[in-house]
């Protein structure tokens, strides 16, 4: 083989691999211009093959989309991350038995069963880098339900120097670490009872940033929301707004060790109509549950328009090191009716959890939240998954100032199975003790399982 | 052309069509080694180009992710089969029109008018090869309906050396040919009567498993099942409990010739509250229709909670010959309700059809179940599709041991046009006949025409 | 370097250029020719590799998918254009505040508050080129609503020589320009009050045409209708038939000029039940308003199942020039109930608008209706987006005939800033001046705000 051979062959197989890398416009650059200079081609073919690539580098916002199915979710990217668009979801599977030898007030029994717990889909992208997007629907219960539905901003980074998102649409309030974590991803098949005073998701306008912090970060956002969806005309509260913010920190986090601490705040100015009454109920960590234990109504005692103010407050703790972690939260909720009452409510929870697998909880410190954990051996490649066992106990106090809404304290033990690190299996025994408003109390005991998964 | 520059030229082109062809990575290393042995490439370059290679081999999961649109039908996969994702759905608009000549009861009319019949989206994955999943909604009649809902391991395959797989979540319970067989495939705009019977989708466990047969195969299917989503404390039977399972054989099954025998099986404890009744109430085969004509109430005779069990069991059979086939199945349900009546009712129907363009229906021996249908020549690419006509004959009877529902017998002659293997149009004419609980018949002659589309 | 190495060489860099660029298989053939005459590649290697680049052909309807995600639309389509696949959706997002300082009627107020205007999804696409489909779905306010849900075949072309299509499902019936174009694309957050008359989605069949006229294009579209898939039995006019059609004229049709002239008119027979009435009513141009101001219903005198026609027509008119573009339309709908009132009712509106950066409304003279505008600089990649500002009166008059249902004319400011092509945000003042059946007015000023992205 002679050298100019030699050499146009070898340029071929670069070429070759350049493509294969999916390196196609670069390498065909490089590889023109060295064609060129060694005659191979000449200018005029050059400049039209070079032509060629030009034009098409210009469509790869359009044309050179990549997919991926990295551990089953489905995301597309144009090629220099322009335009995201992912399509997913979660389907929650559930069955509970209630143990009602205790009831010793009227109502029905749990109502021992089966249901969909979630059955969610969503959509969501980026487009022209910074302009982000998401709708997310759940159809659990045979009923329709808008999770998700915003509009995101990263933009503003380049003018200011920092992270700074505005965001606006429904979605979830900042405030309270367990609510603003996923529910594909709580230790828990349910959130503790403190979790009613969460406000979960309102529509709204939202600023959010975050930096590093020694070897972790800190996450700060705040908003102005009105209501929900669903709190119309009928709701009572259909005028109310409020401000919330949420504050993290995280000295340390990495893959296997994470100190957090948090704390969030919501004022909301209450505003109904008359005969409008504030309700806060919450089932016993289980949502099959035909009916709840603890149960709060109030309003004001003139028949005006409901009006007043609630105050929130809670702080957050968090620990992992290695397989085991901690965490536990603090809410307070001050309700002041104008002409009723003025009750203050409180609720808090702590548990811990070890893998047995030697799995650590996985944390973003850029927005103060607990995500997937990724087991080390999955279950049909050969491996057994991840196993974790937890333990929690929880309070909830809706007993105050002429408001007899009950106490109970629930403690749990549960059992995760993540199959993958998308497909998990979980049961919990939960042990509740309610003291209700009438005098009498309640005592279930109650079975639980859910199979998850999430794409 | 000298021999070295000949032999540098055809690993190029053999380079390259190795690329076009998709067996990139293979062909790629072995076009490494043969540049390697003749020196058209260094040991250095070698060990290059063959990391670029492996680097790429290991990031192909999520990066080579190839998209098919096969029969419109979107379907993603990564290059080793481990992930795949479906998004689809369908669209069934349908119209119908009642000769009401007959009515000799008071009821209103049933009503001409036009409906969506179904409008479906699903979702539907894999994921590690074994684990499965489905999310499938229905919005039709603008209501949400979660039909499919489930995860499924086929993992057991690999330690017990057979198929064996387990569903868990929202899906069919193995029972009746026609209820398993989707609705985008069955031969009539509506199944037959005696599809009252048939539980459908509920909350549950299930192992199936298949194998081969002779020139064909069986299939077997059991579960454990509790009740529907929408079957919540209001319904009766919330608390009731079923074992179901499907047996089907075919010794015969190609593209142009089946056997199919099979059965099936549910036995249901039922529980409900004081005051529920069991209902049982069938369409004229016809969803359009404002009203049921059969139509079977019952209950205890104390007013005690609504306690007792049940059984049903069915035979099916159903034969290909070419564009021929004949299908049918005999139901049967034995109602025994505490302190109330014990009725036993039945139903059965039996059909055929032939395609006039010379296609076969398509039988799935895995599952026991038909499919779908491929013209032989496609509407817009110069064929005239497929036409089939086909004829039924279905029978029920409700009435027994008390318990008057009725009896009902319909005529239904059909013709399909499968314009393309998504696209088909169906136009049913039925002659019913019912004699009713009150004493009086009802015999309305029923045209329904129907568009449907699946992607 | 020899002459014939050069040779071997420009022809691979031909052919990975050619696999480059996406047209691997004509190229690819080519290639194969050049080298089997030169002697590069022998008569049986050149059979082995055109076989292998045949059978690839001839599966690349469902291999060579590509995917694009142009302005954040994610679309798949097969190589030969035969098969195409879009997922999408938008999501708006409201907020409203009412001034109700005249408020002279005993009414509520209409509620300040946000809500969710639409949060849809869609999947469409087209099968063996000639076979496209449609469902979409919108989640608003927690309910589910099928918008789009459609079959449509435009192969007839072939055979005739000219454009038609035939449509059957539900969509929108040709009927009013700001009625057929897109929420997505109107120029105020809601279409002005004579849209009360636009029968909009119903169940029906169409045939659609259209071509080219001067320097512009022309289009008809005109079908049979049923009635929505909400108007069941209890709707009162479940079995009316309509015949709908809708012609434009477009004699300059390009990118900055647009002339458009066009008529649409409904012809509709009513029957509903006894007692069952028609009720025409709209809000005021803001939809989070709890109540509407003009409301006008109306039955026979007879109590007879309600019986009747109804013809309703409309003209249109609109012009752009450069960034200056208005748009107005007359509709008048004649009643005429079976011994009952006859009424006939009018509404209109103009509206200008102009934008401040230069873009042009876009047009599409196929199907005679407003588009996307794309802005000339996109926020986050330097520009500041396309700044439009609006003036919009509007009037209804729903009194006729022993009918009173009020009449109002509201004055309306806009400023819609597209910050990207799918993204819009909006501002709206309304000032609304009601003359009510009551003898009472109503003059609500309104501002509302909207946050847009369509995918």
């Amino acid at each position: 083989m002679n050298e100019t051979a030699r050499q146009a062959a070898k340029l071929c197989v670069l070429g070759a691999a350049a493509f294969t890398t999916g390196l196609a416009n670069a390498e065909h650059s490089e590889l023109l211009d060295v064609l060129l200079k060694n005659g191979a081609i000449n200018k005029k073919q050059y400049e039209e093959l070079a032509k060629g690539a030009q034009e098409k580098e210009e469509k790869k916002d359009e044309e050179n989309v990549g997919i991926s199915l990295k551990k089953g979710q489905l995301v597309f990217k144009s090629e220099d991350d322009e335009f995201k668009f992912q399509v997913g979801g979660r389907v929650m599977l559930d069955a509970a038995w209630y143990d009602n030898d205790d009831v010793s007030r009227g109502d029905a029994d749990f109502g021992n069963g089966t249901e969909v717990r979630r059955a969610r889909v969503f959509v969501k992208g980026t487009m022209w880098n910074d302009w982000h997007f998401k709708g997310q629907y759940d159809f659990a219960g045979n009923e329709t339900e808008i999770k998700d539905a915003y509009i995101e901003y990263t933009g503003l980074k380049k003018a200011i120097g920092f992270p700074l998102a505005i965001k606006m649409g429904n979605f979830k309030e900042p405030f309270s670490l367990e609510e603003v974590t996923s529910s594909k991803y709580i230790t828990f098949m349910e959130r503790g009872m403190p979790n009613v005073f969460a406000p979960s998701r309102n529509l709204g306008v939202q600023l959010s940033t975050h930096g590093e912090m020694l070897s972790g970060g800190w996450s700060f956002a705040g908003g102005a929301f009105g209501t929900g969806i669903d709190d119309d005309a009928e709701s009572g509260i259909d005028e109310s707004y409020a401000g919330a913010g949420r504050l993290t920190l995280a000295p340390i986090a990495n893959k296997t060790q994470v100190v957090h601490l948090g704390g969030g705040v919501e004022y909301r100015i209450l505003k109904g109509d008359a005969g409008d009454e504030i309700r806060l109920r919450e089932r016993p960590e289980s949502h099959i549950a035909d009916h709840r234990l603890v149960d709060a109504r109030f309003s004001n005692t003139t028949g005006n328009p409901l009006e007043g103010d609630l105050l929130k407050y809670g702080g957050e703790a968090a620990m992992v090191w290695g397989p085991f972690s901690v965490q536990g939260e603090y809410i307070i909720a001050e309700y002041d009716i104008d002409d009723g009452p003025s009750p203050e409510f409180e609720g808090w929870y702590a548990y811990t959890s070890i893998f047995l697998t030697g799995e650590s909880r996985s944390y973003k410190a850029k927005n103060g939240t607990f995500s997937r954990v990724k087991p080390k051996g999955i279950v049909g490649k050969g491996g057994w998954g991840a196993w974790e066992i937890a333990g929690r106990y929880s309070y909830l106090d809706l007993n105050d100032d002429n408001v007899e809404g009950g106490r109970e304290s629930n403690w749990t033990v549960g059992l995760n199975w993540y199959a993958t690190p998308s497909i998990r299996f979980m049961a919990n025994v939960i042990f509740a003790d309610a003291d209700l408003p009438n005098g009498t109390s309640d005592n279930p005991n109650i079975l639980q399982v859910r199979g998850q998964v999430d794409f």
